[in-house]
């Protein structure tokens, strides 16, 4: 059983199942293998519990395995060649199918060798931590990460299906199901309060053990990102750019620990935290709503504070890199209030150090 | 003084400019150039004579300088990862374009690094050899080599325009110029008798001395390429495969000789002659036609023979890794006659082998 949502792009429309046992779906599988070759990359951590259940699926099929190590510092260039290699040496032709199982870093990495091997193949998100479920697996940005830069290698290439499964979310550690609260927060900000007080409510109340309440988070999120993505599918016009909020400075802050201390959607919360500062100073973002934003992270376990001891100056120049600079301009995204977001581009090196440093605690 | 083709893909309109002293040109130079930010790409070859010039264009500019070393065997991970770090040393940033200045191998390399720096920036070819004017500049195509498969990892990006300088051609060593020929044939080839015919008077009557002569030539090339890829961008449909005439041959003898032994366009000339005899064999191309194939080659001083000691076995396996499989079986280019020639699906590989081996001499 599942629900579906369609997302509508330049170049094709795809689906988004979500719901629950969608990993022993053989039907649903195998619908979006177009040939009779198939690699499956995965991780070492989500490889022992899914990886002999999706197989099955493709027992008539060549079927290969790339098994990577687990976390955001293998979405590298050595992971990706890795996956080039098995393509190659095992005679992969243009109408193979990669699938994606994991989290965000599967996702996005196997997206990238997908829109890169034979310049193009068809590829399958599973994801399956919350985090790549509400976010990374949906919307076509596929990248890895050069070691001075995050996502700084990638294009655009949107998935042939996404397979959510809320059931793989059961053997999820808890810090990392908490960590897909920093996107779910997000999008309950750039929505507006209904989703954002439905979002604080499941958290206060232990409401996520209840899988439909999860389904229905899950899905929201879903299509609040594809409703992002259809209106500018490769960040051009700068509505898609919305999506980054609280990104600038989550990226910053995984670039200056070099990806080691915080889970992105840690991260992200940090981030959203510095962007309602940085709202309220510039955007006259109620302080009431700094308020609400810092108890949602909280409720959700995740860090909102840039540790006492890091360097500042030397944190703000890692957003230097930042993918949304245009013309050496750093953009933020800010919140006027919840539901009513922009892009601004003028903010001074003063101002962001002065969040930076109140962010601190 | 220039002409003008426009090519026109699903993303966007480019134009391709034809003429004398481009390079010197500064206001088409600048036209291209969105941002503030320019990285140009070359080769040790190519860029003592005219990376200065076009540097000149650029003064006001942040510009950076990637130097690579000269051949096919360079267009690899190590040189593509040697632009990424440049522009992530020299902080590009997504309204950057980069320029490419060289032959085949450096319009490749930085198309894809362009394809996927920051999920795609702006590139300007400038082709300086004869083969890039002709073929590989033209219609989007971008990659790097795996060491056991040409051209595996690569992407579409469209450049933002092609100037094509022809004066550059007279600083181009003779070999390298005779081996535009191999495409500039197989365009004769596609095209039908009038431009076959054309193109061997011009080799015959010694006219490529003749800067008009080249120029028209040149343009006529582009017009052809610029329709295959508009009706086929993404080499979907089938229509753009026909531009591989000769090309499954030529890959193999590559892969087979490292890239060392022959320029790209020299390994197109052999595969023009193997694709001459399998299409007498299979679609009935008249005797006639191998024998003005063959004479077009040898004029044009390419090779059109396999080396007697080559192992046809080998040699078949590297066809195995060709992109144009598809459920495993090699396609190849046939030519029923000059102007009409179609996609071959049902080849074996003992007639594949008969043709390796009768084209042995």
């Amino acid at each position: 059983m599942y629900q579906k949502i369609d997302v509508h792009t330049s170049e094709k429309c795809y689906p988004i199942f979500i719901g629950t046992d969608l990993v022993n779906d053989r039907t649903l599988l195998r619908r979006y293998i177009v040939g009779k070759q198939v690699l499956l990359v995965s991780n070492e951590t989500v490889a022992p519990i899914y990886l002999s259940k999706v197989l099955e699926a493709f027992q008539d099929k060549q079927c290969d395995v790339v098994i990577l190590k687990d976390g955001e510092k293998f979405k590298n260039e050595e992971s990706l060649f890795s996956i080039y290699n098995h393509l190659i040496e095992n005679h992969h032709h243009r109408d193979t199918t990669l699938v994606a199982l994991g989290g965000g870093v599967i996702g996005d990495i196997t997206g990238f060798a997908s829109a890169t091997y034979q310049r193009g193949v068809q590829f399958l998100q599973i994801p399956t931590t919350l985090l790549s479920q509400v976010d990374a697996a949906i919307g076509g940005k596929t990248a890895i990460n050069h070691p001075m830069a995050k996502n700084s290698i990638g294009c655009f290439h949107q998935p042939a299906a996404v397979l959510i499964d809320v059931n793989t979310l059961k053997t999820l550690p808890s810090r990392e199901f908490y960590a897909g609260f920093g996107e779910i927060i997000k999008y309950g900000i750039l929505s507006g309060p209904d989703f954002f007080n439905q979002i604080i409510q499941a958290l206060a109340q232990g409401l996520l053990q209840n899988t439909e309440t999860l389904i229905s988070i899950i899905k929201s999120c879903c299509e609040i990102k594809a409703q992002f993505v259809e209106k500018d599918e490769r960040e051009i016009s700068g509505e898609r750019a919305l999506l980054n909020l609280g990104h600038t400075f989550a990226h910053a802050l995984e670039t200056y620990t070099h990806y080691e201390k915080w889970l992105h959607g840690e991260a992200v919360g940090i981030g959203l935290y510095c962007a309602a500062l940085l709202s309220n100073q510039v955007a006259n973002l109620d302080p009431f709503w700094i308020d609400e934003i810092d108890k949602a992270l909280k409720n959700a376990n995740l860090p909102r504070r840039i540790p006492k001891d890091f360097d500042i100056t030397a944190l703000s120049k890692c957003m230097l890199m930042d993918k949304k600079i245009i013309n050496k301009t750093i953009r933020f995204i800010l919140i006027r209030e919840p539901g009513n977001c922009y892009i601004e581009n003028n903010i001074s090196m003063d101002q962001l150090q002065g969040v930076l440093e109140a962010a601190k605690g």
